[in-house]
C-alpha cells in the first residue's frame, strides 16, 4: 500500500528506485549435536568459499572506489580465512565434539579474539576486529542470513539505514547507489553531506524508517521536500519521472553559470567556494563553478585505514588537490576528529559528551607530534598550489597562538633542511565555538582570516546537539542570536582588514544568503552542488539592499521572525 | 610513606581521619559441588541475616537523614531478602544440585531479574533492579568481601570514591562523613556543590586517586589549598591540627556578618543569596547571613524515590522552604533533570551528548502535564512566603513564551477554582545557553528577571564539558567572552529596570566578585558556606573603583591575563 514518510531534506533531487536494507543481521544461533561431521564440515567450508569470494569482491570494488591502501583491510580479512591455524581447530572441534559448525565456530573465533584483545598491543587488538569480522560473515551464510554490504550493491537501489558510518559510505558506487534514506541524522549529518557531494538524493531523520519498510520495496525519494512514497501508485511514478526531469533541466541551467564570477546584483563580489573531503571531490566542486575550496577536510585521509598516514603520504594528497586547484585558494583545516569521529587505530577516551569533549585542535595540541607531521606535509605541498591553512575548534587565543607557534617551528626546520615551502601562506581559525566569536575582534589581531563553521556554532550557541532528533527543533541557523555572533565575526575581520568566509551548510541556504551577503560575508563555501543555484541567486540580489535590512533582521525575536521577514524580502 | 598529592579545592576546611574507600566490590566466584548441603543452607542463610542486619540500620539511618518516604527504597529491599518465592528455589537448588550456595543464589536471582526485565512495566522493572542491589548485598557477605555503604558508616571517616552519586551523597551523616576526595569531577560537580552545602572539607579530581591510596591509611584534606596528605606525620598532623583551628577561627570573625547588610565601601548594596537543593538546606543558609535563596534546585524533590511527587508534596516541600525564609525571596527553579540528572522511573532517551540534549524546561515543554503540576504547586505555596519562579535553560524566546502560557494557564484554573495564589509572582529565566546572553535585550523586555547560570554558560561558550578532565582547561570562568556575555545580561536586564542575579559558582569566587560588582550584578547566589566570606569582600571593594576597570578587563585576551589583572587590583 502507497504510503509517505517524511524526514529532513538532505540532498536535492528525485530518486525512483526499489529499497535495500542496511542492517546487521541476527546473528544467533543454538548448539545443536550433528551425526555425520564430515557434512558439517562441509557445510563449514562452503560458507567460508562463498565468504571468500564475496571479499574478493568487495576488495576489488574497494580498489577500484577508493585505492588499493584503503582496501588493504579487506585482503587481511582474506587472510584470516585461509589461516590454518584458525580453520584447523574449527573442523576439529565439529570432528570431536560432534557439534554444529555454527557452535564450533563461534567458540574457536572468540578463543582467538579474546587472546589477541588481551594483548597489550593495537596490531593485535586489530587482528581480534578482523576475526570478528570475518566470523560475523561466515555465520551469516551458515545461518543463510543476509550479511548487506553496500561495496557489493550491483543493481540500482536506495539504502535504508538507521545511520550510515563513514566505513560504509566510503565503499558507494553512486552507479548503483540512486540515494539513500536515513532513521537518524540531520542536515549536516556527515552522510548528508556526502549525499550532496556525490550529488545523490537523499532524505534523513525519517522517524520509524526501519520498522516500516521491508527489502526491495518501490520506492520514491524526494530529496527536494524531504519527502519518501513507498509503493507509489503508476501515477505517482509518471509524476516523479517527470519532476526528474524538470530538477536535471534546471541543474543544466545552472550549469551555464560555471564560469561566471559570483556577482550580487549591485557589483559586490563574493567568493563562492566547495567543501571537500578528498582529493577525488576536486573534480565535482570545479564542474560545479568552484573559486577555492574553502574547506578541505584532512581528517578523512585519517579515516578507513589502520594506521596514520605518513606526512609523505599526506604530502601526495595534499599535493594532488592543489595541483588539481591550479591558482585558486584551498583552505585546508587541519585534523578534526574526535566527536563523533574516530579513528580504529587511535584509543580515544570514552566521553559523556564527545561533541563537548577532547577533539579538533585540542586533540592535536595534546599530540603534538601527530599535528607536526601535518602541518610539515601542509608546508610541504604549498608550492603545489594557491594553500591556506586553518585550525578548527579555536575556543581560546591560547590555542591559536600554541598551534601557530608549532606552526612557525615547523617552517623554521624546513628552511633549516632547505626544503622548499611558500613562506607566505594565510593561517586562519575556524569560528565554531561561541566563545571565539564573542572574541572576535582580538582574534581578528592575530589570525589572517576567520571561517564561521555554522554547523558547530549553532549547536553550542543553541547547546543543541545537531544529532539529535529531540532537540532538532532548537538547531536554529536563523535564530538571530547566531546572526549576531556572524555580524561579530565579520565586522571584526574587516575592522582589521582581514577576510571572513562560512563553510558551514548555512552558507548555501536560500534564506540565508541575502543575509550573509547583507552582513558583507567575502567567502561562501558550501557543498559543491549548491555552488551554481547559490551563484545564480546572488547575481539576483542587491548588496546595498540587503545591507538596508540588517539591523532590522537583528532586531527580531525569533527564527520564524528572520525566515518570514527575508521570504517577503526574497519573494518581492 | 607520606606521600602528597593534588586535586581541585572543592569544598573550605581542613579535616584528618582514617581513609574509607567507597567502590562496588568484585562479586566474582566459581561454581563449586558441595558435600554438605546442610552446612551451605546455614551459610546462605547466615549470610541473608547478616544482610538484614544492616539494610534494617540503612533504612533507619535513612529515615532520619532524609525521611521516611525516600528511605522506602530499603523497606523493599528487606522485602526482596524475605520472599519465601525468591529464598525456595534458591535452597532447593543448593540440596537438589549439589552447588554452593554463591552459584545458587546467582542462577535464582538471575532468573527472576530477567524474567521483571523483560516486562514491559515500570515497577516490574524496578523489582528487578531491587533485587539485584540484594543479591550483590548477600553475594558480598557469602564471599566475604567488604559490601561498603556510606549510610552505615559509624566512625569519623573521609570518604574516597571515584565518583559520587546523588544516590551515595544523599546518604551522607555528616557527623561521621568528615570529608571526601574523588578521582574525578570538579568545582561544580554535584558532590562538590554538596560538600559545600554540608560544610565539609573537599578535594575533587585526584588523578590516580583510587590506585594510590588504601582502606584505612591516616590522611589529611586541605580543601583549601585542594591537596591531601597520606600518611602525615607527626608534624604535619600537628600543622594541620593548628590551621583546622585558624580556619575556624576566621568562620567565627564572618559569622560576625551574619546580620549585616551586603554592601560595598562606597555604598552599593547588593542582595547575597544562597543556593540549596532542599527545605533541610534552608537552615544553613540562614545561619550563613543569606538575604535570599538565589536558586532553589527543585529537581532534588523528583530524586531518590520512585515516582513522581505529587502536586500535593511539592507544595509542602515548597511551602517549607518559603514559610522558613519568611519575607526573603526565594527563586525557585522549575525541574532540570536530563543531562547528568536521571530519575529512575522517567525512561529518558539514551543520547550521544546528553548535555546538548533533552534537559530542563525542553523535557518540561515536552511533558506539559508534569510541568502544569509543579507550576501549581509553586502556584499554591506562594502564598507562605516570597516567591520568584525561574526557568532552567532556555535557548530561544519562544521556549519562555510557551513555558510563561503554561504558568498563565495554571494561574487561571486556580483563580476559577478559588485556590489562593500571589497574583504577583516574578517570573524569569536561567541564562545558562549563549544564545540567551547574546539576545539578552529581547528577553529583557518580557522576563521580570535573569539569573546567569555559569556553571552552564561557561561550559557551552567554551564546548567543553565541565564534568570532563581532558577539556577542564578549557572550562574558563575567567575567559573575557564568559565577561563580556555576563555584561551584555546585566545590561540588558538594567535597560528595561530587571535585575541580574547569578547562580553559579563563580558568584562566590574571590576573583569574580569585584569583576561583577563592577558589572553591577545585582544578586550573588551561592553555597551558604561562600556568604559570609563574600559579604567581608564586598564590604572591602569600592564598586565605582571596580567600574573604571570594567572596558580594560573586557578588553583583555585570555582568562590568564583577567586574573592576573585582577589579582593586582585585589592586592592593592
Amino acid at each position: 500500500m502507497t504510503a509517505e514518510l517524511y524526514g529532513i531534506a538532505a540532498s536535492d533531487g528525485i530518486a525512483i528506485a526499489k529499497t535495500y536494507r542496511l542492517e546487521s543481521p541476527s546473528l544467533e544461533f543454538d548448539k545443536k549435536s550433528i551425526d555425520d561431521p564430515a557434512l558439517e564440515i562441509e557445510r563449514f567450508h562452503t560458507a567460508i568459499a562463498v565468504s571468500s569470494e564475496e571479499l574478493e569482491l568487495i576488495k576489488d570494488q574497494a580498489e577500484m572506489q577508493i585505492g588499493p591502501k584503503e582496501a588493504a583491510i579487506f585482503g587481511a580479512h582474506l587472510m584470516v580465512l585461509s589461516d590454518p591455524e584458525l580453520i584447523g581447530p574449527i573442523t576439529e572441534k565439529i570432528e570431536n565434539d560432534l557439534v554444529n559448525a555454527e557452535f564450533a565456530l563461534h567458540e574457536v573465533s572468540d578463543m582467538f579474539m579474546n587472546i589477541f584483545a588481551s594483548m597489550d598491543n593495537d596490531y593485535m587488538k586489530e587482528r581480534a576486529a578482523d576475526i570478528k569480522d570475518v566470523r560475523n560473515r561466515v555465520l551469516a551464510h551458515l545461518l543463510g542470513v543476509k550479511f548487506p554490504n553496500p561495496g557489493l550493491i550491483s543493481e540500482k537501489v536506495i539504502l535504508l539505514a538507521d545511520d550510515l558510518t563513514p566505513s560504509d559510505t566510503v565503499q558507494f558506487n553512486p552507479e548503483f547507489i540512486q540515494g539513500f534514506v536515513t532513521e537518524i541524522g540531520g542536515r549536516t549529518s556527515h552522510s548528508a553531506i556526502l549525499a550532496r557531494t556525490l550529488e545523490i538524493p537523499a532524505v534523513v531523520g525519517v522517524k520509524k524508517l526501519m520498522a516500516s519498510l521491508s527489502d526491495e520495496t518501490m520506492l520514491i525519494i524526494d530529496g527536494i521536500e524531504g519527502k519518501i512514497i513507498a509503493d507509489p501508485t503508476e501515477e505517482q511514478i509518471e509524476l516523479y519521472k517527470k519532476r526528474k526531469i524538470d530538477f536535471e533541466d534546471r541543474k543544466t541551467a545552472l550549469a551555464a553559470l560555471k564560469d561566471a564570477p559570483s556577482v550580487s546584483a549591485d557589483g559586490f563580489k563574493v567568493e563562492l567556494a566547495a567543501n571537500i573531503g578528498s582529493p577525488k571531490d576536486v573534480k565535482s566542486a570545479l564542474e560545479n563553478g568552484a573559486e577555492a575550496i574553502g574547506l578541505f577536510r584532512t581528517e578523512f585521509l585519517y579515516m578507513g585505514r589502520d594506521s596514520f598516514p605518513t606526512e609523505e603520504q599526506q604530502f601526495e594528497m595534499y599535493s594532488e588537490v592543489l595541483k588539481a586547484m591550479g591558482d585558486k585558494p584551498t583552505v585546508a583545516r587541519t585534523l578534526d576528529i574526535g566527536g563523533d569521529k574516530e579513528l580504529s587505530y587511535l584509543d580515544l577516551p570514552k566521553e559523556l559528551n564527545p561533541f563537548l569533549g577532547l577533539r579538533a585542535i585540542r586533540l592535536c595540541l595534546e599530540m603534538p607530534d601527530l599535528f607536526r607531521t601535518q602541518l610539515r606535509a601542509l608546508l610541504r605541498s604549498s608550492v603545489h598550489g594557491n594553500l591556506k591553512i586553518m585550525f578548527p575548534m579555536i575556543a581560546t587565543l591560547d590555542e591559536f597562538r600554541q598551534a601557530k607557534q608549532l606552526f612557525l617551528e615547523e617552517q623554521e626546520k624546513l628552511a633549516t633542511e632547505n626544503i622548499p615551502f611558500n613562506n607566505n601562506i594565510e593561517v586562519g581559525i575556524m569560528v565554531e565555538i561561541p566563545s571565539t566569536a564573542v572574541m572576535a575582534d582580538l582574534f581578528a589581531k592575530e589570525v589572517d582570516f576567520f571561517s564561521i563553521g555554522t554547523n558547530d556554532l549553532i549547536q553550542y550557541t543553541m547547546a543543541a546537539d545537531r544529532m539529535n532528533e529531540n532537540v532538532s527543533h532548537l538547531y536554529q541557523p536563523f535564530n538571530p542570536a547566531i546572526l549576531r555572533m556572524v555580524k561579530m565575526v565579520i565586522d571584526a575581520a574587516h575592522k582589521e582588514g582581514k577576510w571572513a568566509g562560512m563553510c558551514g551548510e548555512m552558507a548555501g541556504e536560500e534564506l540565508a544568503v541575502p543575509i550573509l551577503l547583507g552582513l558583507g560575508l567575502d567567502e561562501f563555501s558550501m557543498s559543491a552542488s549548491s555552488i551554481l543555484k547559490t551563484r545564480s541567486m546572488i547575481s539576483s540580489l542587491s548588496k546595498a539592499e540587503m545591507e538596508k535590512h540588517t539591523d532590522s533582521i537583528l532586531a527580531l525575536a525569533t527564527a520564524e521572525d528572520v525566515k518570514n521577514y527575508v521570504s517577503q524580502l526574497v519573494d518581492k
